[in-house]
């Protein structure tokens, strides 16, 4: 019996879900969701029913997991819960900061389901290694380097000047940085000084480029803090170089036993985020399928799931293959 | 309530783990177990009590998980079932094709206790990295590359052979190798191609340097699959140039979603193998002792464990912390 998908919300990360169920021989997908008109929406596995997202609470018994693929920012908190209640469900959600009000309106949600939040690469992978890492060596230091790659966030708020046509924003990780942490010296790194911001932008004929520039450098919170190039290229450029979604980015951290030194690093370098993205989601999937069979229900994060709950493949082969 | 930890093995290991239990502040030592004479053992916190091996089985009660520190080659394989039947335990059972075997009879003398074995870095760390890594690409291919590192079991090959009177053994990744792979070759790699070996011996005066270099680089297995380059020096040099243990090495996962690349990579550089692993099997004490209380008994691997009961921590203070 193949495990039945839904995808819910059919973005980026809905369709890098999509096609990672495509390469899972154990999973099927049982319907699309969207909230545009699903007569007009065409999607890769052709054989899958394309549904609106209100049919879903219809369809309970085709779908053994929903994969949330809506934005952190706005679909999210709206449809998390209401989806949790009805579904064993996975999701990328985000916004750090915000994490543990999410779960906790998730876990009350999922009375009955497995709800498996913020299961993306960060949150997700770097946080594996972060806490595996503290828990392993105490006596250490954690440091989460992003890109290169691009950041959805930065991008968008760059298009949001005027004059702007079109943006796109690469988080560049300073390896000078890095080197010294793999080298052992343990330092203090703001923001500034671990990560850079590389910003190519189409904008308007006869708009003020000086302005612009200005704008994205002195702007709060994304632009300020840290050291921004921005390069000016036509929207031909912008789309012939600039269009894929590469991301990725590393975890060190750097611990001691005694006089000893210990460096931990994992990273990850990939072509397409969403794609990588909805490959770990997938996985959880089968994690948030096999908990809620076990009645292991609520919200649950990467740090609840055993890892072999990730794999197709039964205990004794992962021993034997694996270990 | 601090976790009360038996170390059963004082050699480099057991040592490891004892520092490990310091840097530890939800751990205390609750005694050392030799089979040497236990009066004549000092060990580095004194409050703890040296008893003899047999003892071991008087002293339940006292203890909430032993770490068992014998070497996988004669003492584990006798002692892992005995102890498993009396203690939660833990391990870092290393002998990769016997594993299926141990397991099986460690699963059957856990009756009532929860004994996770094979839990040091590799087996442990690196093949949960391989497990995740295909479990969400699928379409891929892991390498683990050792080293660069010390080798006990190569060393030791060369000190029986006849006028040796010391070495060290390095297994060294061969870095354009692992470039390859970086770079998305999907290559097929022999062992040969993947690490090479390097010998620091010290030899008799008056031995026959040619032959015994011939006989490292023709023994079978451990030398003849391998570039091994042989330097004769001094016991002064290898006393004071390779008396530490460093070890690590790195597991690569290159994989595909249609046409996007994807590579993840983990690695350790460690001062100390000994240390290293004993922090990592301490971690998994931790485990053992969480997974024993909640009655889930037998015999686990790194695969089995979810992430948050390596940790001190409480899953709020993770969540918020390190997701």
């Amino acid at each position: 019996m193949k495990l039945k998908i839904g995808i819910a919300g059919y973005g980026n990360i809905g369709k890098g879900v999509e096609k990672a169920v495509s390469a899972s021989s154990d999973m099927e997908l049982a319907a699309v969701f969207t909230r545009r008109d699903p007569g007009k929406l065409r999607i890769e596995i052709p054989e899958a029913p394309v549904c609106a997202l209100e049919e879903a609470e219809n369809m309970k018994a085709e779908i053994d997991v929903m994969v949330l693929c809506g934005g952190s920012a706005k679909d999210l908190p709206e449809q998390g819960p209401k989806f949790a209640a009805m579904f064993n469900i996975v999701d990328s959600f985000d916004s750090h900061a915000k994490i543990p009000e999410y779960f906790s309106k998730m876990d009350k949600a999922a009375q009955n389901k497995t709800a498996i939040i913020s299961a993306g690469w960060d949150p997700g992978l770097f946080s594996m290694i972060r806490m595996m890492a503290q828990a392993i060596l105490p006596q250490g230091e954690s440091y989460t380097f992003w890109g290169r790659g691009v950041s959805q966030g930065h991008s968008n708020a760059i298009r949001e000047i005027e004059g702007v046509k079109g943006a796109v924003q690469y988080t560049v990780p300073i390896e000078s940085a890095a080197n010294e942490v793999r080298n052992g010296a343990n330092p203090q790194l703001s923001a500034r000084q671990k990560m850079k911001r590389e910003c190519y932008v189409a904008a308007d004929k006869n708009s003020d480029l000086k302005k612009i520039e200005g704008q994205i450098k002195n702007m709060p919170d994304y632009f300020a803090d840290y050291d921004t190039t921005v390069n000016f290229i036509t929207e031909n450029e912008l789309l012939k170089n600039h269009s894929k979604m590469p991301h990725g980015g590393f975890v060190l951290h750097s611990g001691k036993t005694g006089e000893n030194n210990h460096l931990m690093e994992f990273s990850l370098k990939s072509d397409s985020n969403p794609e990588f993205t909805g490959s770990v989601l997938l996985a959880y999937a089968r994690a948030a399928a096999r908990m809620s069979k076990e009645g292991n229900f609520g919200a649950k994060t990467v740090f609840d799931v055993p890892l072999s709950y990730l794999s197709p493949k039964e205990n004794g082969e992962l021993v034997r293959e694996l270990l």
